[in-house]
């Protein structure tokens, strides 16, 4: 096994920004923020919560922290029990007293500190709060009968970005490390008032716009299954954390992937919905009245009736639309799980630009025999204008000249990652566009989706499923990064806002069989950076996971042809 | 009475645009097309339909559309039965056989024609497709027993701009008159599946940016209550139809004011529902790709209960979003119509910008005191941020610096109208934008948005009530432009995105009531051209309405407290 896997020979020859952020003097005085936040962060690590054996190669030999939990006694036969339950089961339980909340919290907490050891997964950890919350809930319940509502017990992740009263929420950016909100973010009040528990808040890159997840305030977060691979990104803390069953369900968010991403590269199931669900209002981003290509929130978990549960009730119960004028009153519907026979799958195995690594296109085929093998009418699809949809897409991102980024980045003066390097030259980097300019891309945009419905309707198909991402989870480690660059296969239901559910095909990475296609020509630089970073004896026990789409809005009828897809591919 | 009312004196010191646009020797090519076009029209106003007795002084002499009708020997007994029911009516008595589709059409089509003898609301009128589809309909009602909808029969006019498959659809804009749509918008598909039928498209002004109507093809239209006042703007051929009772239900568009300034003035119902519930694809208009503030379709109608049975048959069963990937789909939910006692209303009595005029304030404090009586809980509204909403809504209309005008303008080199003029010289005019720029302007909406969400929320209101116009319809003949410029009270609830329906308060402005504030001292230069342009006896007979709000998307429940205040406000 070799380790020698820098970055990309021409990589510098992507970067085209200009760079007046880096400013290392002034990054100097905010250093003892940065050491003062590390040093909170590992305080709230309940010592006699962790585990002494954390090897210190982990970052140079592939570790398995998934593995390693089911195997070690670091953890009760009851706090495996608890945090291997589903979310359903947790909140059915913990109603009936079967569970209480403080021990559903502490199960939870324990096993976060662990994966923390392994991952470093958690950027702010805050477990008393959590115990205490947990405290009420049981009392609550204990006088009145009562459950606060559907989610009353239930541990739940938050991305850091999200917006927390009284708590640090920066993002990624170390210029905002002073930020303090006084008010909890819309997504915050409302999982609160379901009776959602709140104990860790989990990484994300620099910008928010890798799909890897690395920062200069906590560092790099490892993937759950073999630490040399990235966790993906940007909710790659969130992926992690319900990989490693740190937490049930995760809160993330996805401009570009990054619900996706860190789902797939982390084996879990995760929603992308479709725009204005789920609101985004309260949190710190780069994308104040950015409406070309939206963030969306979503959840993370480890089965589809979890997404299911976290989705009903956080819309129909939580209506955030009381508290954010974004978000539209588009109550969940009832759908039921469908016949396969009903359903017609059409199957994205390569969208034109950069050809999908062996373990995809065989986890594909797979797919593809299951399905048919169940009833499912499949076929297969040809990309529609992949391409325009990207460079569109790309322009989206930095139209601005990525004045919001620099707004973001240069008050601290802060070194540049790698893939901040390379996000900030997607599309036309620094040049600003004008407002005509931004328009004609929204309206390509429009026509896209047009295009996309049209094919929907004509073709009586129901769903896409596609790759994820070009490969499994890449390796990234801090000096040496070969990846992930190329966005295109989640993007494209960006530019969209197509419902997309990442599903694991149950399969995994095996150098064995996934062997690399020495006799492949490049379509293009982008695709030579990615086929190269394919050494597959480095991916070993990556999980294999794909995306399934629906129409604008019929999140509900993708969730429940989820569940048919559950029952086919076994997660684990 | 004087009609030496000419433009406002300094109106030239507002104009900040760059007029590379009209080119004389250009438009004379265009000429012969117009022509045409008007001669097309003028073709479709069947002889046999047509009154004789059209006063020629229509634009020097009050003349009384509405009044003329009732009075007039020209429609049967019958014709008037038909054309004074409601939409609800109409559709009951075809699917019963009481009447036939065919009746129906003829009884409206005859309506119009006179209606447009007087007020040149037509841009376009093809009663034998009208008829021939009528017929197609009686036919299937009579051998299936089945209608094919519910709109079934139902004639219903359109704004011009919205594509009709085969015919010309120019939006105004001279230039666009080699267009012939190949398929039909959205909204024509969506419409004629539930069973309307079609025969008539109406006037728009040139750039579909004058609170008037009036453009370079087909003219001015006129208000059929009083011959020298405007029918208001851009679908105010829409609110002639309906107000001079040509058609049953109209669909116009609003981005600033569209649907509202003609429905008031035309003293109809008009309802701008919130953004992406009835589809826009499909049109002509400057703005593709344009979402700071989105223009919305809506319908017209001479009842409540009409808007209602709109609204809810074409989301429900129309299903747009199947067709437009833009339209979200939000049910048309149940609302019964509350108790008044419920209710809590805040009433905008002046924005605090430009004073509204007498007739206004007078019908105001005549809505409060009666909804008083009905039990309503009305308290004051303290106009909340009126002066940067009106600001940045001015600046998102021409943040292009007018570019996308331009190209719908240029091509044919067409003379500019005055009010084109003002609406080029709104916000900062021909500056064009940055992607900043812009983005703040959207952020900026988004915290107005908020607060006043914050306000409904937290003061526990229902709904808004505020003056549709700073006065009546205003003078607006074609030498004598007196108005209407001001749009601070309608665009208010275009970047709030509310819900908002015109109601008629049944009063009509009376020059021996409604007189002149002498003393009054102008608060600026616009609050000046407005309160010069009231000069009490030319606005006899004008309807004054108001503008009911809510908080985005209820529109239900704005639509159900309607029809308390049609209860309360007899319209006739």
């Amino acid at each position: 096994m070799t380790l020698d896997i820098g970055a990309p020979k021409n990589i510098e020859s992507f970067y085209k920004f200009t760079d007046d952020i880096t400013n290392p003097e002034l990054f100097e005085s905010w250093k003892p923020k940065i050491q003062a936040y590390r040093e909170a962060l590992d305080k709230h690590l309940l010592p006699e919560y962790r585990v002494s054996d954390v090897p210190t190669d982990l970052d140079s030999k592939i570790f398995n922290t998934v593995e390693y939990i089911k195997n070690s006694p670091a953890l009760s036969e009851k706090e495996k029990e608890i945090t291997e339950s589903t979310a359903k089961t947790l909140v059915d339980k913990i109603a009936k007293s079967e569970y209480s909340a403080v021990e559903v919290l502490k199960a939870f907490a324990h096993r976060a500190v662990i994966v923390h050891q392994f991952t470093n997964f958690a950027m702010d950890i805050f477990i008393e709060e959590g115990i205490k919350r947990a405290e009420e809930l049981d009392e609550y319940l204990a006088k009145t009968g009562k459950t606060v509502g559907p989610l009353h017990g239930l541990p739940i992740s938050l991305k850091e970005q999200i917006g927390y009263a009284g708590r640090i929420t920066n993002g990624g950016w170390v210029a905002w490390l002073d930020n303090i909100p006084k008010e909890d973010a819309t997504t915050v009040k409302t999982l609160r008032k379901l009776g959602a528990v709140f104990y860790v808040r989990t990484n994300q890159p620099q910008t928010l716009m890798h799909m890897d997840t690395n920062n200069n305030i906590t560092g790099r977060t490892r993937n759950p299954h073999n630490s040399l691979l990235t966790a993906g990104g940007s909710s790659g803390g969130e992926g992690a954390s319900v990989g490693g069953k740190a937490s049930p369900i995760g809160v993330g968010t996805d401009i570009g992937g990054s619900i996706r991403g860190p789902a797939a590269f982390s084996g879990t199931y995760g929603l992308r919905p479709t725009s204005r669900r789920i609101s985004c209002l309260g949190g710190v981003s780069s994308g104040k009245g950015q409406e070309s290509v939206v963030a969306v929130a979503g959840p993370l978990a480890n089965s589809v009736e979890d997404i299911d549960l976290f989705m009903r009730s956080y819309i129909n119960e939580g209506k955030p639309w009381d508290d954010d004028p974004s978000c539209i009153p588009v109550i969940w519907r009832d759908v039921p799980k469908p016949s396969p026979k009903d359903i017609t799958v059409a199957i994205m195995f390569d969208d034109g630009l950069v050809k999908p690594h062996p373990p995809i296109t065989r986890g594909l085929k797979f797919v593809e025999s299951k399905l048919k093998e169940a009833g499912v009418n499949v076929v297969k699809f040809e990309p529609i204008d992949t391409k325009e949809a990207l460079e569109t897409v790309n322009q989206m991102f930095v139209c601005d000249g990525n004045h919001a980024q620099r707004v973001m980045l240069k008050p601290s003066g802060e070194p540049l990652l790698p893939l901040t390097k390379w996000a900030l030259s997607l599309g036309d980097s620094d040049k600003e566009y004008t407002v005509t300019q931004n328009r004609e891309l929204n309206y390509k945009r429009d026509v896209l989706r047009k295009k996309y419905l049209d094919f929907f309707n004509n073709n009586k198909v129901d769903f896409i499923i596609s790759p994820t991402h070009v490969g499994c989870a890449p390796v990234c480690i801090e000096q040496g990064i070969a990846g992930p660059y190329y966005w295109g296969y989640t993007t494209l239901f960006n530019i969209l806002d197509s419902p997309t559910l990442v599903f694991p095909s149950g399969l995994k990475q095996d150098p064995s069989i996934d062997v690399k296609d020495e006799t492949y020509v490049p379509r293009s630089d982008v695709d030579k950076i990615e086929q190269d970073k394919y050494i597959p004896e480095l991916f070993e026990g990556a999980p294999i996971c794909f995306q399934l789409s629906g129409k604008r809005y019929t999140d509900e009828e993708v969730v429940a042809f989820g569940k048919v897809l559950e029952e086919i591919f076994k997660k684990d």
